[in-house]
């Protein structure tokens, strides 16, 4: 049997939750992964969460799916078993996988610890390995995963509540980060306050940084201010509140998935202030220039982050106690929890408890 | 006579050319300026830039223009006489005047040398002075300037064809300095060939850059490459050119004040490039989400410089004789100057000779 052969072997049998079509509807699935490679580990999935894109991915919104789709990659676990050449884990870790499993490992983002904007990442799920299968995801029993991609989960960090960390809570903290916007006493604003947008005011928070949540629902203040440690609430179609709330901000963090007027958020900003875009909306969204280069303000995006930094931010969550509000749910209860998050009815993510309720859905 | 009286003397009788009204037509106008003030410099105007600013401002096409306008912020002259309290000049200095003549001072930006982004910043023309009288330009026979937002000139540096820094230099060459597109060996785009493009292919090059041209028009190849200096040539609407070109640029400057499509400029840049508009189209530009976050891309903008870049810069080119393209023109050919301007009929740009003409206009 030659090498190439090998590479395509797909020895373990497992199962999972899958869609099967563009109805988005997840069912019990049998499939088999790899061998457990030289530098791969096993990880026993104990939580997954649910990230948007999951939702997304099942739908087929934005057009690249493919059936079976087996989502999930805020997956926390143990190792089961280590290759030969693993040096960074052992049998019985805490560990966690995110959105990839691989890169290229040669470009000049992999050598520059920035995996996520390799143009050969390998996406959790949905993706195309090495060895030419397609990658599967987090809602099931176990998963192989190349060390360089695990991340080591601290004793102290919740397992559930942390496994979110590993999307959303990277997705905000690396823009902090690269955009300067971690300065203590620095006032940051957070529009949306779902998934991503709760972590960001938490990791700001933990920073030190002055927060000020941003929403168009004036029910989500005594959430922001009260539960969140919010410093302070900003009603978006308040014109009052905005107009007075102008070139105040260093920096706002976006996390609107929907089309939305950019040209009041970048009022918020002082001169030379950063809005960051998170959310993918659907179509184009119309960029002011006049306020732009009169205040030498930056609109940026920016998507997940890098394993090294992941490990840090999982290394400061866990120090100041960061993790998601999840709502803990049965495989079985998946499909229901899509349709809630259709509708941003989860405070603030779903987490599956894959470990204790898998194996009855099969 | 109280203070505030004084503050309001204008004994100083000059004359220069205004427009009257959004007809936009330049014709002689007597006037009067300040006395000499203690840290003020009187300078006598020897050429003035036409900045396109100017053509906006006589038209009065941004809704905010005061008339009689006497425009022109690119003048550079000789000092004839300085106030008691002025250190950084003396009688007979080469010295330059760029686009604004005051600023608070106190803000966080005058405080960083950002005086361009002061609220409170007095534009050399059209702006209220702090006597309340309305500044006029540089298409004039002197101008009295408070010495901290006067440039010097130094000896080598052509004063002509050097005038045109005070206002197309220092905006293009601030960013560059700003969002780190100033190193070595970096690949810069420049979109559109006119006053700023221009200047900015020779800034470039002068840092070391490697630099290509991306344009419209297939005939500014030849100028770009041969004559201006730049690497490359990129045609915009030749789709087979600009996919080559994806993912090859560290940052692109964007000099186009009309509407355009800013996508496939985003294409060109490499994961983590910056995009920096420097024109102002009359309406949103359309702000493509995907590619900004996939690439963790940067769209900003940036005007003019501070005083203590102008002078760097200033330096600079005279370091390295960069200066522009000027057609220096007599004062009463300036109506039929902008009528050229308007359809971008001039390389690189019109530069007044006021000294020599502006009398004979009397």
């Amino acid at each position: 049997m030659g090498s190439s052969d090998k590479q395509h072997l797909q020895p373990q049998e497992s199962f999972g939750w899958a869609a099967r079509d563009s109805s988005g509807v997840l069912s019990p699935f049998k499939f088999s992964r790899r061998a457990t490679g030289d530098k791969d580990v096993k990880i026993k999935v104990l939580y997954c969460g649910i990230c948007h894109s999951d939702l997304h991915s099942i739908k087929n919104d934005w057009g690249i799916s493919i059936y079976p789709l087996l989502p999930g990659h805020e997956i926390v676990g143990i190792a089961t078993e280590v290759g030969s050449n693993v040096e960074k884990f052992k049998v019985g870790d805490k560990v966690g996988v995110g959105c990839m499993v691989g890169s290229c490992g040669s470009c000049d983002d992999c050598t520059n610890n920035l995996e996520n904007y390799c143009p050969k990442i390998i996406p959790t799920y949905n993706g195309i390995d090495d060895d030419g299968a397609i990658t599967y995801g987090g809602y099931s029993e176990f998963i192989i995963v190349d060390q360089h991609f695990v991340i080591r989960y601290p004793e102290s960090l919740p397992l559930d509540a942390g496994a979110p960390l590993l999307c959303a809570g990277i997705t905000v903290y690396s823009p902090l980060k690269y955009y300067g916007l971690d300065k203590p006493g620095m006032k940051l604003g957070v529009v949306g306050l779902g998934g991503l947008g709760h972590m960001a005011v938490k990791f700001a928070k933990a920073m030190g940084l002055k927060v000020t949540v941003i929403s168009t629902s004036p029910n989500k203040k005594k959430e922001a201010t009260q539960h969140l440690g919010a410093d302070s609430f900003l009603l978006s179609n308040d014109k009052n509140e905005m107009k007075a709330a102008m070139g105040t901000l260093d920096g706002v963090i976006d996390t609107v998935s929907v089309f939305h007027a950019v040209l009041p958020i970048i009022g918020l900003l002082k001169s030379h202030g950063k809005l960051v875009l998170l959310g993918l909306p659907d179509k184009p969204l119309e960029l002011p220039v006049f306020p732009l280069l009169l205040g030498r303000k930056t609109v940026a995006g920016s998507v997940i982050g890098g394993i090294k930094e992941t490990q840090e931010m999982i290394n400061l969550a866990a120090k100041h106690n960061i993790t998601a509000d999840v709502e803990v749910i049965p495989i079985d209860y998946v499909n229901k929890a899509m349709e809630r998050l259709a509708r941003a009815d989860v405070k603030y993510r779903f987490v599956i408890d894959i470990a204790n309720t898998l194996a009855a859905g099969v």
